[in-house]
């Protein structure tokens, strides 16, 4: 069975060395309180939950999976999973970084992203119960009324209900203007929603006693498309003026979907018979309400696979120093063994360095948006509010896509490490491979984020999103630009920088003339930018490990060849994908459709 | 569920206009009478099997997996599987390629190459059973006694017996060296063989009435290491002098993994407590003899990815053109429909095309492999013999490990355009993306594929091989470097040859300081060397696109056009696995294996 260490070294390192956060949080009011000790002592506590209660229950919940019972309409989780999330709502840990008005503790957002990252490297499926919940939460928080607010966001925050996005039908998922779901005004003030909805992760469960599902449908006389939906909040109980449960409300799991992973989390097919809800914000304003929702989520997503790259390449690392097999072929390595342990092979240590710059790599751009988040959310000021939302905004897709992307790589890396054995359940290897592969998928496909990129966060603003976050990249090659040992990495990271803004033009200039420009450069174009950013963060990283090399700490040390490894064989992929991109439109378009 | 229409028109195509396989098999005497009629009758007939027969069992087949009876050793296949075996074996099929003497119908391995990827498409986990069959067939006919072949080749051939290659234990795969099964010689000759292996596909099953193990076991007194490892064939019953079935041999299945995919093919753990068996060719020299097995057996697992990348990119173009979702972004295209089918969208273009090329390039480098084997079997020339011999050698560590990384990416990309749908069993899609990624890994590694190219088949005798392959190429260009409308396909090759040759010589130079540098090369080599043979056949696939193009045939069409695509899109990956490449060990080894 897999095993899992929280990489404390390497979050407190990215958290107090890289990026500085308590004294970037002593500029926010709400957080200027929170110290170091506070922060690596949350990641401590909660790095043990992970590994010591949910990972455990990882392998076996994917093997068990969810049964619905077809009578009751009630969904049984895998064995465990209950118990654990009985200990996670009696630790606080809902609470971390939610609101204080309703219970919440408080915390920045960047100590609940790493948190995540931890739950999410030890058991994806389980974290998505109460990681939708959050969703949940914050739609309600932004766009709930004082009611709603009251009667729901205690209980998200204390954990003992959990939350649910209802967005997805049979025919509709990235375009949701096509949705048909309906909401019948009442009397009452309340509405009636009736239709389908599919694919609703931990759309019914056994975890908690309440399900407060966040539902997108038309009111009747709604505006065609995406101008004509509303959101609704349906719990699966309703609930009392006093707080108490209920009725059960006519929203029910109509089956559960059998999918290539994340068995243990619950993809319920949901049906609504007539389903009481009240609206969230305004009427045929639902888009906008649930795109709160939605950016959390797609920050989650890229959390996701940043949690399963770490989990699989500390894996990876284990089986290679343990496992046997073949000489080097420079000579022995290990003579006294039959045979040397496989990490002293290139490729399988190149394997295990992808994953490894990948992982600290997306730890640092996650944990740095994070970070904005907070700025965004709590910054007295309004333009540092405001800049930082547009830096989110820039980030979020390329957090989405390129880290998802690269978990894909990463897990299905440190499975061939294994060799037959990364086939086989038991192992747990294949396992972080097929979760990993529905975090391309959801909260908008990686094509989707990429178009979201190009085309509304770079091009919509004529690139000044792009240019304030390259100016950062800009000065940071300025100011190393003397430093002789960080010609290496400032180098190339001009260089890409340069290309990077070279072809942005490019595409522009190109969209000009044909919109469909912009759909065949997106996605190379998202991980050409991706990279960018990477590169960014390898440099800042190589730089203090530059600094600190000659501390006798082997961490550095590491760090430091893990830079170095990224810019030699992580970073090269781009000159492939800019010609890739700059080839343009007209090879996809050339055949006819009919020709397919 | 997914559909399966054999690619008859492109499979004629590469047989009769690209390769011209008659006019080359009339120089064969053993095929000289084989005509064009002979080989699309076969694989019409094949088409219809695999599309009517055995397609229709892959999904569930999937859903069922394989059952062990574990008193009675026996293994049940899924429903349906006997019965469509029972179907193959009464066709003929097993027969196709295989030596009249023994009752094969004697046609050229490339009709069988053809066939099976017609089965590999329609259920990959079935087509194992007679695959591996096929491979114990191959190392009999190589190595075996008259006896042996007399027991043994009637009834492989027929099929009524299918067979297995007993080689892994659990702690040896690639390094067969530490293998550990013992085989006492007794009084009468045979051997009494006890040991454990694990990871053999079709070890035990209710499809046939006998099962002919070929088992990797140490001689006592043998040296140590891969030199002293014998081959021999171990029955599942004893076979009685008149060909009857005798005792039960103690060769059991004591365990069936789970596994990430191929289900329906039962994985088996064997145990041997002195089953008997008899030595297949030299003491000691197993290993050579099992090369003959093992050759084929990659180059049938290339065919199983190019397979799985054609079904994947069948039903991904069905949906495509089905599902309706979104506005094209250079306006609607299908203004009657409340939104474009979602071909219409440059990158789901991209993922298909992606996957039509690989799966064409792919059909081709394995057709034409599938010739130069037929000469190098049949052929009274013995120059023509070694040469053809030598090509297959440098080709299969390509079609293995190319072809199949390409299969992970198209069937992963296929999968994508099916959105969260793709994710769901029901689909089908998930299955091709978890079946491929056995191809990875099993009959070597992709990385032992590598190190076979570049170590073994390249830099051992000084590129003479890949020499002689890029003279073909570099005549094709020399020839097309008048005609105008080729410029855009042979610049790109010839650049792409100019390349591989600089950075094989770099390579080279580097080995002679550090054999290391092969390690950290041959992946990224194998890539770009994969290309070029791609960027070959789609280049001569190109040309005679363009010859008809105005034959008023759309097929003609359609080819140049993915050719177009190719070059553009798939073929500049190159340039980032070269500068990746030539980054060289260093960023490999700089990290000590204490600090991974």
């Amino acid at each position: 069975m897999p095993q899992y260490n929280p990489p404390l070294r390497d979050l407190k390192f990215v958290m107090h060395e890289l990026l500085n956060v308590v004294d970037e949080l002593k500029l926010l009011p709400a957080h200027a309180e929170v110290d170091a000790d506070t922060i690596n002592a949350v990641l401590e506590e909660g790095g043990k939950f992970a590994s010591e209660v949910i990972a455990p229950l990882n392998l076996s919940g994917d093997a068990e999976g969810c049964k619905l019972d077809k009578s009751s309409h009630e969904v049984a989780t895998p064995k465990g999973f209950k118990e654990a999330y009985k200990q996670y709502v009696e630790g606080g840990w809902p609470a971390l970084s939610c609101d204080p008005e309703y219970g919440g503790q408080g915390l920045p957002v960047l100590v609940n992203q790493c948190m995540y990252e931890m739950m999410n490297s030890a058991n994806q499926a389980w974290t998505m119960y109460p990681g939708l919940s959050h969703g949940a939460y914050e739609a309600l928080h932004a766009h709930g009324t004082p009611e709603q607010k009251a009667t729901y966001l205690p209980k998200l925050t204390s954990g003992e209900w959990t939350g649910t996005m209802c967005l997805t039908e049979p025919h509709c998922g990235t375009d949701l203007g096509l949705l048909r779901t309906k909401a019948e005004p009442q009397a009452d003030g309340t509405y009636k929603i009736t239709g389908a909805k599919i694919f609703i992760s931990a759309g019914e469960h056994d975890m908690a006693e309440n399900i407060v599902h966040l539902v997108l449908a038309r009111l009747p006389d709604a505006p065609e498309g995406s101008k004509g939906i509303s959101l609704f909040v349906v719990p699966k109980f309703l609930v009392n003026a006093d707080g108490s449960l209920g009725a059960r409300n006519p929203i029910f799991c109509a089956g559960l979907e059998h999918k290539m992973g994340i068995h243990a989390n619950s993809t319920c097919q949901m049906v609504l018979e007539g389903a009481v809800g009240t609206l969230v914000g305004q009427p045929n304003k639902g888009l906008a309400a649930m795109f709160v929702m939605m950016n959390a989520a797609r920050l989650g997503v890229g959390n996701q696979s940043l949690g399963l790259t770490e989990v699989a390449y500390q894996n990876a690392v284990a089986y290679a120093k343990d496992r046997i097999q073949m000489r080097a072929l420079s000579g022995p390595k290990a003579p006294d063994k039959p045979a040397d342990p496989i990490i002293v092979h290139p490729d399988v240590r190149k394997m295990l360095l992808t994953a490894r710059a990948y992982a600290e790599g997306g730890r640092a751009l996650a944990t740095y948006v994070a970070l904005q988040l907070d700025k965004a959310l709590a910054s007295d000021d309004e333009d540092e509010r405001k800049a930082a939302d547009a830096e989110v905004a820039l980030l979020t897709p390329i957090i989405k896509a390129f880290i998802t992307d690269n978990g894909w790589i990463a897990t299905s890396h440190c499975m061939q490490v294994f060799g037959g054995h990364g086939f086989i359940h038991e192992w747990g290897m294949e396992q972080f491979v097929r979760d990993s592969r529905i975090n391309m998928i959801y909260e908008g496909t990686n094509t989707i984020q990429s178009l979201d990129l190009l085309g509304r966060k770079i091009l919509a603003n004529n690139g000044a999103t792009l240019k304030k976050f390259g100016k950062k990249i800009a000065e940071f090659v300025e100011e190393e630009g003397v430093n002789e040992s960080m010609q290496e990495f400032v180098n190339p990271l001009a260089d890409i920088g340069d290309k990077v803004t070279k072809l942005t033009t490019e595409i522009g200039m190109k969209a000009f003339q044909n919109p469909d420009e912009v759909g065949a450069a997106a996605v190379d174009y998202l991980r050409v930018v991706g990279h960018l950013t990477f590169a960014y963060f390898w440099a800042r990283m190589a730089k203090i490990a530059l600094e600190k090399k000659d501390s006798g700490d082997p961490f550095y040390t590491a760090k430091l060849a893990t830079a170095r490894f990224y810019f030699a064989k992580l970073l090269p992929e781009t000159a492939g994908l800019i010609r890739s991109c700059r080839a343009g439109l007209s090879p996809l378009m050339e055949m006819d459709e009919a020709l397919f």
